[in-house]
């Protein structure tokens, strides 16, 4: 036995230098979506400054904790959140279920097709349609339901699948934030059931790696087999100064890095970056009308705007998507 | 470039194979401080199994999550929960600040040392003084105030510290699952914030593993810098029924593996079982008054009572200290 431990440890030590060896090639192919511009730049300075042990800027493994929002950093979400157009769908597979919502608002609307009364129903009218649509069922079951709506919904323009209007340029910075001892969450306003299913397939996110907005559940035993069953009550809201509070809820640390695009990513960022040591903050501008959306401050629907003034004052950088990206989604 | 990559693949199967074939001798040495009783032969077995891919019972690695209890279960919880033994030195410790604690109850009874009074008290005096003692700083304060209250603080039994009266025979298992491939867990009624800053150092496990109770806390900006202050209002309690709930919460899956050693284990316990597939349900009886405590349900402060009768119906395996252990604490 211990002859094998000694040769197990030999090859070892090989192959760490071999990797260390090839540590420049790696970098320098790890994020090929990406331009030569400043933002890949600033992202390979960082991660080789805080893998580096002999740098000012060195962070230990287990403090590499790199923090990204979801909608519209990590995937598309225009002309309408992915959740929405979830809950949407889901109004018009249950409303034989429910003749009465044939006349009554919000889902009258959902199922005539008028969103601009649906949308003018505000903040409650909403919440009506997501409890109507994310509650009653057991955790189990609506896992199943999130993975069946996505493997057939597609986008309205480009007539993807929504998993497949992920950002290529962010799924290559994640596996090299990994690569590099990252680990990496999820951080979104969105439903944190709605994206558990299918992270760890698209984005290499195990589920316990991902913070979103919930609603409560209840233990339950049925026909002796135990369920958490979803009620159709808000427990946690994982937006703007929500996000720093989920971080400390799930997390337990600061980030050294964080990745966002709208204006409820900047507590987020100020989060990560009154942190002590090295940090890294990170803006998705969506300027990039061809390809895939402009709605940057100046358009009605832009939702980066407080967040560009504190970017300019506290040296956030921002990603162009259309100078900084060469690719925009994954090849089919 | 290739030819370096076919070396690394060569020399990394060479290890995996040398790593396969030492596996028998690493499992049987994994456990030394464990009794060569059925309880171990369960833990070998279970883990055999759910790493062996020929095995029926074989449970890919991203699914295997273990789930541990803390007090009683990985640590010791006796004569008094550790979380309480800080809040009561805290008042102590704070009293100069709150002059009127000399005559309000139930201040006073902890200043006097009268714990029959503090106890009479009730759930309602446990929360004012747990209130008073875990909130109104920030995170960052707290978690300080914890890491200097556990490095002099020490058990009246034993005279060692806390931190080492954790179970040896635990951390062996907690070390030969994670070598396994699977991730541990705390799930524990205890405070979330009171485990964070020390269960790395001591149990391996690091704070985005653990799962606790929490008070609400609120972002806010200070002299520029972001902090989190904690507020005297309960987010959650993660006990009973609320265990299943905390780990949905956090972990978003079911473990595969289940210690504790109260009645407020008994859910994760059950939660644990109705998974699909391979599963592994186990309590820590205390039932060892010369090297630890007796407190089995027949005596007054027993905790386990409703979970021996429940283990029975439901093949839950139970972990006999003064049996199945042959050291309880670590070699100091």
């Amino acid at each position: 036995m211990r002859n094998v431990k000694r040769v197990v440890s030999f090859l070892f030590a090989v192959m760490v230098a071999m990797v260390a060896a090839s540590t420049t090639v790696a970098d320098t192919d790890a994020l090929p979506s990406w331009n030569d511009t400043s933002a890949k730049s600033a992202i390979i300075a960082f991660v080789q400054s805080a893998t580096d042990t002999s740098s000012m800027k060195f962070v230990p493994p287990p403090q590499r904790i790199a923090v990204f929002d979801n909608d519209g950093t990590l995937w598309a979400s225009h002309p309408m959140y992915v959740q929405l157009a979830f809950a949407l769908d889901r109004v018009k597979a249950l409303a034989p279920q429910h003749p009465e919502w044939k006349t009554k608002q919000p889902f009258k609307a959902v199922l005539e097709g008028d969103l601009k009364t649906v949308m003018a129903g505000g903040e409650h009218g909403l919440l009506e349609i997501v409890m109507a649509t994310h509650a009653g069922m057991t955790t189990d079951a609506f896992s199943q339901i999130v993975l069946d709506w996505l493997a057939t919904a597609r986008h309205p323009k480009t007539g993807r699948l929504y998993t497949e209007m992920v950002y290529q340029p962010m799924l290559e910075l994640l596996a090299y934030l990994r690569t590099n001892g990252f680990k990496t969450f999820i951080v979104s306003g969105g439903g944190i059931e709605f994206m558990r299913p299918w992270t760890e397939r698209v984005y290499g996110i195990p589920p316990e790696q991902v913070v979103g907005s919930s609603i409560k559940t209840k233990f339950e035993l049925r026909d002796g087999k135990s369920v958490l069953v979803r009620l159709p009550e808000i427990n946690f809201i994982d937006d703007k100064a929500g996000k720093p509070v989920g971080i400390n809820q799930h997390i337990g640390r600061r980030p050294i890095a964080a990745f966002g695009n709208s204006d409820g990513d900047i507590e987020m960022l100020q989060y990560t970056e009154s942190r002590k040591g090295a940090h890294l903050e990170m803006l998705v501008l969506h300027d990039d009308a061809e390809r895939e959306y402009a709605y940057t401050c100046d358009t009605k629907v832009g939702r980066l705007c407080k967040g560009l003034a504190l970017a300019k004052e506290s040296g956030w950088l921002l990603i162009s998507m259309k100078n900084d990206w060469k690719t925009i989604f994954p090849e089919k």
